[in-house]
């Protein structure tokens, strides 16, 4: 048996003593394991130093590298959120409904685990942390697979936990961090039906397409955002700049990062010109239609021309397309058509069109005069997040704990038959 | 483009007016629906003749033919299920939490339509009715495949739904009965990504195989129970008589009937006898191990030699493996093992034995002192089920309308950035 699928068998077995664990032991075990991260901290430091060193080496890109640096302020941060997680409410043993049946049977629906989650993810090692956090809240046992820039790191967090959680008396084997670098382990992932009972991909659009394709085990589609700004007619023309600006450049590498800025045509020559003028000042490459770069070329601001694809392209990157519409209505149609359904918002002074916009876009987060960047576990008040969910089954937007569990209906009888 | 990809189209088309109907909107569609099945009974039980005629030609074996019968009382039962659901609390815009942030954003999580959803499904004609309901409460509109055995009677009761949520004001086109039985229209629905959003399979296992491992579309697997009845060693006797004979014989083609009985060693000589003699006077084949043998030569009833493939098999049929273990524990890894997590049951008089078997069994339904046909949509007070989920992810168990739902975080701002 490959060492993938051996590593996904030993979580097996370890699930049932983490799903019967009760609710403070799992807290402590999450305390202990970010005692032991805060502890191990320079242990880890220096395998980022040589995980860095090899990514330097290699000439990986810089936002790459950004996500893969750690250092005492992100170690910090780790061990908050893991704090953080061990405080909430646990959402196991939650009872979500019941009643007596006719019969005398007494009906119940409780929450537990699911058993074992996988994570195949990228460059970013907190995310081994925030996994092993989450799956710890919600009683379930983890597979964890890191990209290969980022395995040292990986190795020396996911160390850490296991021996945080064996100290509080739990099997550390429900931790498992699959060190190959080979496509064949996330394979063998993808094929273990029975032993992983769901896969989050969290990265890339490619990996997640990989997952989603290939995958025999459920998944949870998670992450790509090509998400929209939508200037209503009526929206503040100071609030537009700002929020413009935020969305689009804050952070451009982030899957809540504003791709495509709407613009109402009749309010065009009064909100655009401001936008486009900081956006460029930003740095942001614009495409649009012509009337929007009818407008960009008043103000002399350079625009592209805009495709049928970059309407539905995620740049991820410091560029944005702009386009012209007739109103609310085309505005819904537009998102719902090129939108990936992840974070989406409209800036408008009018109480009619901010509901019908809410109501009509189909997202996982839709906003009224806010910068679509919020979506995320940390900022809903979730601890931590172990991905943002943009299909519609399970889950859908920044996933806490308690995406993380599945349901059993519960009767207890005396010799009812039917 | 091919007709069922077509139809799919114009439910996609049609999902928006139904998504912002309201609650009462929807309920009336559902009532005027359930009317026009009453009236037109007469044209759908003409059509129900000739799909019986046929099938009797064709040979169909006899428990498909009763799942394919329509008499008047059958219809009654589909009229009342469906204005059950209309009665039913709507599973749409509940707020399911939300807080302030600290920044001032207003979050909240609200329940929503999936959008479209598909169901392919075999010989029942009430699931058509059943799912039409179910999908009008929860603001879906919905692609329905029948089997082509009852095509006429599938046929007769769409177009009078149709003919009714249209008399309600809602577009008839949100019901959309794909009327081929071209094997090629199941697989266009099964690749139908970004129109239909879940695709739910009715019936037999090898339909749900089919789907779950060739669908692009989310599906939600469902239906295939291989239950067990398990005999802990302070079972009434007299309990176990009934409840045994319940779980299998009163309705042995049915995903909740028991497949397989397990009983405690050291209780098996005083458990047994009664048990096998009345299951064998019920006319059930039995076959087990070499203890449970043993017994049944003891009382004179025939059985023969379990294999290993038996502990795995969903007769479907009068007939049940039996097997001793060594006690709870080795019940609870055999049905963890050998189960597909539909419905459980133990049957006992301990409560530390009840707890422990409704902890450490993983199944959609566990059940103390009680047959397993219980799992059922109708009787756990949905109304009616659009199937039974044997999947951990979005839905388990029964599935009424509240699991045609996802969720949208709505955020309402003054401008707020990041």
């Amino acid at each position: 048996m490959a060492k993938a699928l051996a590593q996904a068998k030993l979580a097996r077995d370890a699930a049932p003593s983490l799903a019967s664990a009760g609710a403070e032991l799992r807290s402590e075990a999450i305390r202990r394991a970010a005692a032991e991260v805060r502890a191990s901290r320079a242990t880890i430091i220096d395998a980022n130093v040589e995980d860095m060193a090899e990514g330097q080496l290699k000439g990986l890109p810089a936002p790459l590298l950004d996500r893969l640096l750690l250092d005492e302020a992100r170690i910090v941060g780790i061990v908050d959120a893991m704090e953080e997680v061990a405080r909430q409410e646990d959402p196991l043993g939650r009872v979500l409904g019941g009643r007596t049946l006719p019969n005398g049977l007494r009906l119940e629906q409780v929450s537990v685990p699911l058993g074992v989650v996988a994570i195949i993810y990228e460059a970013r090692p907190n995310v081994t942390a925030d996994s092993i956090a989450l799956c710890l809240r919600s009683g379930n046992a983890c597979v964890l697979r890191g990209g290969s820039a980022a395995r040292r790191s990986c190795a020396a967090i996911a160390a850490a936990c296991r021996r945080g959680i064996a100290k509080a008396g739990l099997p550390e084997d429900a931790i498992q961090l699959v060190a190959s670098d080979d496509h064949a382990d996330a394979v063998e992932l993808m094929g273990a039906t029975g032993v992983i009972d769901v896969l989050i991909p969290r990265g890339g659009a490619s990996l997640i397409k990989t997952c989603v394709e290939q995958s025999k085990v459920p998944v949870i589609e998670t992450g790509t955002g090509n998400c929209h700004i939508y200037l209503e007619k009526s929206a503040d023309p100071e609030m537009a700049v700002k929020v413009c600006v935020n969305a689009k450049c804050q952070r451009p590498g982030v899957c809540n990062a504003a791709e495509s800025l709407l613009v109402d045509d009749v309010a065009a020559e009064a909100l655009l010109p401001k936008v486009l003028v900081a956006l460029a000042e930003g740095g942001v490459e614009l495409v649009g239609d012509a009337h929007a770069r009818t407008i960009a070329q008043e103000v002399g601001v350079a625009m592209g021309k805009a495709t049928d694809a970059d309407w539905g392209t995620e740049y991820l990157d410091l560029k944005m397309s702009v386009k012209c519409v007739a109103g609310l209505e085309e505005a819904i149609a537009h998102i719902n058509r090129y939108g990936t359904r992840h974070s989406e918002a409209i800036l408008t002074s009018s109480y009619a069109a901010a509901e019908r916009f809410l109501e009509g876009v189909d997202a996982a987060a839709v906003y009224v005069n806010a910068s679509t960047r919020f979506t995320d576990g940390g900022v809903f008040g979730l601890g931590a997040e172990i991905g943002i969910s943009t299909q519609k089954l399970h889950a859908r937007g920044p996933m806490g704990a308690s995406t993380l569990t599945t349901t059993k209906y519960l009767l207890r009888g005396e010799g009812q038959v039917r």
